[in-house]
């Protein structure tokens, strides 16, 4: 299905403002970026490279003032998640080199505190997908969704005590979750249909037999149509904007359609 | 300046033939991509990777019968190429690692075979900088720019002896001469605004004194506002279309121009 | 001057243990392996990968039973640290891309909670090589070498509060507050001639004015004859060994020597 | 089985000559390094560095006057090498990202030349293993083994024409033929147990259903024990020693020896 998503973010800084920002969606498995356009106002070039996580990130020096940048991109999408019940785990030893990367614990993801509650939680489930489904089902349903509660320091530990949090937190709850299990499972920032209310989304995704699979711990039942912009192992990697200064964000507004071809 | 280019390419196949495309372009130094798209009829998504020189590069199995692509990008480019009569040659020891590659000789750069000539053209210039415009006049001077004389086995050495060729033609040699003097040199393909007859160009750049600098052998005054789609180290590295089976090429179509902001 | 350094591990295992070891030094800056050597008791072979930091990293299924790994290295190494008072902080916008990486916060470095306490710290200092010795000078100062007081799961955060720890806690505290100001820093393991009592050792690199420098809060004045081998965001990137599995280490021993050539 | 081999390379310079070594052995797919080691007289430290094929290479200003250089390694070898007959020949479209690259032209490998050769001698062969082997064969009873026939600047087209080469030429034209079939193939340099007379030596490996084999035209019956010091697309890429600048090679010395552990 052909997705046309697009971000808008309107800044005011009282000083330049040093900030990488990831915005610019690429191809993947499942995704084929048709289109991808940047623009910014008042009009700045950007210098852009790619991070190790193969993110195409962007730099540049807010200037004073009001900057305004606007992302958009159509792309062909998966209709559905895939979904397998039968993906079984990846025994360590048969991981590649690079995924081994995805079952360190990371910034916002305590995976070594979490090996019994990871063990409570997929107790009755066979390895695999089903443990990493378990995990989904118990941050869905112990997690309460609520903005505000959380904030750019809220890690997965955290969370256990509250119970609340955003996509974010949701998604570094699981990743810690499947981590502490030795499932490689990272996080995805991007664009999801249909999102009530529509913002930028996260989720994590989790390596199973060979490939990734997508979960989301805020959906009752995750749907696919959605445009990954940025992979990492958590947060610390993925901010779609990382400012070094002040800036004050007036306004964020993210749009989401289908677009018939 | 706003460069707005396309290329259109069409073909037939009789048969399922795989491809690898190199149609769109990045952000670099001294151009941003601003927007991008790529759309191909009958319709089909591709898969994407990087390749060792930076490059994004599509994959695609052509279908049986007509396939459309098209590729255009908006790019803010420089208006002028850089030159600096001054900027002086690096020593080898001081060139950065992954410089040293670009040193070597590859399939159609047989600089192995060129000290003497590229020795006598610069004999009578400061090292750096003149030496490479030395090389360029001398191609531009020497080659006789000449559609169908030579195809895609046409190596620098070739043309040396028939002293005809076409852009990549003249891209090649300049880029043997030039490490013929370890002075590091790769090939660029792009779109170069104001070229007569418009075409998809290569041209090359050389490393002097910690920066790349653009040389054209096929123009009198080499003029700017291009955008740079491929770099590598001969056109084995940067083919816009590798087919690896027969395909019929029945129209290319390629458009620069001028955007006002 | 040359270094010979080597390290032992003998492990019982009660089951096959999937293990990753980084315990094969490579040459650097200020660092040339003349002879490196890795031997395992019983014998068996690995499978050997770079990561994301250039770190050579082995892989392999730890047999039941006793299992010993000898790991050993000579290398000529620079007798004294450098020290420049003079270098300065490098603005973001200068950092190279890569480095951006070494300023957001990780699993043990929590520099998004820390910026007051790094202000606090370096207010009388000039920014740049100062600020960061004022940075070691006080962990050093403020924080007690401790054995056993902390575990894999201790962070910078937490001994702000316990006020103990052992080299890599000092070497997250300072990394954290590097980063805290905007200034790349990464851990580093490694061999120390002189260390005592030796062991393998952990230390902190801050990037300023284009180069790494080192700095080590356990040492009262820092020295010299360091061998580098492994480099990362902090403890979770240079484990020397990660065992997933239950592993007992009966024994370490860790050998410094100063070799005449 | 143990392998222990050595090369000692004995230089002249009449002046300082920069120098890229290609020496040292490391892990890989079959092969374990336990021990290796570089010693230079009189005694000087190199910087080292990763290549795009992953090669540890050494820079170096060779100094003036004599200069020896002795790398050895001690190895755990696969004692023959791998021979599937039924080993497949893998679609284009099947093959990994980067191994594309290993399809294309190179300087000492015109494959683009050499379609209808290649076609002639597998044409009674089943595409796949059998073609490569037979291709070995072709190169092994078609060109004659001899030293001084060829240089540095000899192509595998070269020698299609002359029918005499050293280990690289045969290596060059297997790589060739198998590269005008599509079948992915590269250029090994290393050590050979029991080569006569005994030298640094060259092969080729061609990539079939998911892996590399290893080719070796030169001999008969192709013997295991080999040592990969480095891989490449052709000589170009691999060179044991890249001068730039005048140098005389006094003596070379070769050792490979059992090693009983």
């Amino acid at each position: 299905m052909l997705i046309q998503a697009s971000c808008l973010l309107d800044f005011t800084c009282t000083t330049q403002v040093p900030t990488t920002f990831m915005l610019r969606a690429r191809s993947g498995v499942g995704q084929f970026v048709i289109k991808e356009e940047l623009h910014t106002s008042p009009f700045r070039t950007m210098t852009e490279f790619t991070d190790n996580y193969g993110n195409l990130c962007q730099r540049i020096v807010l200037p004073e003032g009001n900057f305004r940048i606007e992302s958009s991109v159509l792309a062909d999408c998966m209709p559905t998640i895939e979904v397998d019940h039968n993906a079984g785990w990846t025994a360590i030893e048969y991981l590649p080199d690079f995924m081994l990367h995805y079952l360190l614990p990371s910034r916002y993801c305590e995976s070594d505190k979490m090996a019994d509650l990871a063990a409570e939680i997929t107790k009755d489930f066979k390895q695999g997908y089903p443990q990493v489904e378990a995990i989904r089902q118990w941050v869905h349903s112990n997690i309460r969704y609520q903005y505000g509660t959380t904030n750019s320091s809220t890690s997965a530990w955290d969370i256990l005590s509250t119970k609340t949090g955003v996509c974010r937190d949701f998604a570094h709850l699981g990743i810690s979750l499947c981590r502490a299990l030795d499932i490689p499972a990272r996080m995805v920032t991007g664009y999801l249909y249909g999102l009530k209310p529509m913002d930028l989304h996260a989720w994590f995704e989790a390596y199973l037999e060979g490939r990734w699979y997508c979960f989301d711990a805020t959906q009752t039942e995750p749907k696919g149509n959605r445009i990954n912009v940025a992979y990492g192992r958590d947060a610390a990697d993925v901010a779609f904007a990382s400012h070094f200064g002040p800036v004050v964000l007036n306004r964020m507004e993210v749009k989401v359609e289908e677009k018939v071809m």
